[in-house]
């Protein structure tokens, strides 16, 4: 692969983007990794096509997604444009969306973020190098603990 | 056809995958499975284009909902995504999602799960060998028994 | 026209596939009817693809919607995926679908379903034949009586 | 131009596509005008899609929606498909919709339909001419009086 | 580039482009910029083409959302179309929407349209001109004051 491209907002409460860099160097340090950051979710589109254009063919995004109804209307357009690019360019694309309804203690809201973007530049590396097939049904979550499977 | 492909993830709490593989197995044992786990619903596009480019030409996706709105509105996402796939490259396409709000109860929640999974590889494998016109309006129900026809 | 399409499901409780058949050949006998029967109202765009590719160059999609959430959302993804359809191939696509959440009586929503299914075979031929600018802003309805104009 | 379309639907409870068509040739009338009728909301893109191709390049839709979610989802379909056809063919399209909530009193809705439907017309003159801009940010609404620009 | 386009809407009640314009002309006076007005938002897709047509790389949309779960819909309509010219042209836009239902008082809803108008000229110039990632995850805002990071 030519490079992974990280994709954050200035919208977001968290610099996500940084820890998932972090994560991405830590794990694939011979990987290119490159940074666009964007105003807010719906722009990510258009920067992870910049990447693409630049090279990229994985592509992580961290988004932050406010708590009202506009904001899940924008976080639904963002992720059918994510989609989009995934089945017509052929990149892989994973996201890692905050959203502020997801806590309500600010503080729970930044480590949930640190965990997400963190454990899914994990999950990307991991598709990358193959797939997830022994984590199947284990009841994963990023962001939060793990739930893991119903026995 | 070359191949079916199933597409599972590390969200959901029941290995899925393997319910449907052995399902596909059952029924039609000299057709090659290949399988990918990715992290979430929303990763299932990806996944099922990576086995279509692999020769696979029917998909059975196994997916796992959490019960807010966000993940409602990433259900739809999913949905749109596998829709378009199946526009654009005219492979076959199931989805067996398990949403959490179905249950209260984690082993109710299960026992849907491994019904879905399993009904829904037999509903791919009929309609590759034909379709299902015997059954049409019968009411039929995957995750739960049969409601059957308003008499 | 080559054929006319039905597509229906094996979720629904009622026949309306066989209703729909009735209708059109009863109205247009010397065409041709071909039928596919899916699983649920998502499939009913790969079932519209695939009667499109044999031939048919107007399809009825006869579906059945659950009342939860999800189902509504279910029910946009199938929307979407046949305006799609129609956008790429020009070929004309109704779709019938009874709403669980329509009635709370069995044997009205099966009213429904019948009454509908067949009002709208009525539709695709009439457009096929012409259009319906005779009833235009009449306030017509499929699976009740017609509303009609506002005086 | 070689002519404006305008989509129409039995659904509709006001005759829409008259009125809109009386205000077209009144600001136009050296301009053809085509109509086309279908039954309901969602099937407007086939419409606008078929005078599209008999030449017509600028189209106004007349289209009534319901009250209840699922008629709320059916207009977004429809809102999307209208845009898809501009995206990719470079047609104006305008939609004038009633929505049955938007009024108690069946009077009130027919004025706010023909109100919605002549100014939408004029609206799509006004751009096939030139633009808005002189208008811009003045509060202008179709089906209800102005409500003007914040002062 | 050639050209920077600004689409704004009749229907809002803040002169939105004009403040948008302002701001742009003020950043980048070497630039040629040009606008266009539709009626509402769902219209921004065909203006922004427009102006693309004419040989803008870059596009600012400046809409006002009324507060009615149809607008909602319309806002995601809206978003949708604009991401989608984004894949397709490799064009930049970004959308500066003001909803009505973000403040009760008319005043106040005024600052937040000039607000964000004029910020999101800043993010367009910006991206144009490298990125924002000194501003990552900085907890930005456009229409009220910046929130910052969680510390």
């Amino acid at each position: 692969m030519d490079c992974i491209g990280v994709v954050d907002t200035t919208f977001a409460r968290v610099d996500m983007g940084s820890e998932a860099i972090d994560e991405l160097r830590s794990l694939a340090p011979d990987v290119v990794v490159k940074r666009i950051t964007v105003p807010g979710i719906k722009n990510t589109i258009w920067g992870a096509k910049k990447l693409m254009k630049e090279g990229c063919t994985a592509i992580l995004v961290v988004g932050w997604v406010g708590p009202s109804l506009t904001d899940k209307l924008s976080y639904l357009a963002m992720s059918l444009g994510l989609i989009e690019l995934q089945i017509q360019y052929d990149v892989l694309i994973l996201d890692a969306t905050v959203h502020e309804d997801e806590a309500t203690d600010e503080g729970e809201l930044k480590l949930i973020a640190i965990d997400r973007a963190r454990k899914h530049a994990r999950n990307l590396v991991a598709l990358l190098r193959g797939d997830l097939t022994e984590a199947a049904g284990r009841g994963l979550r990023q962001g939060r603990p793990d739930v893991g499977p119903i026995i």
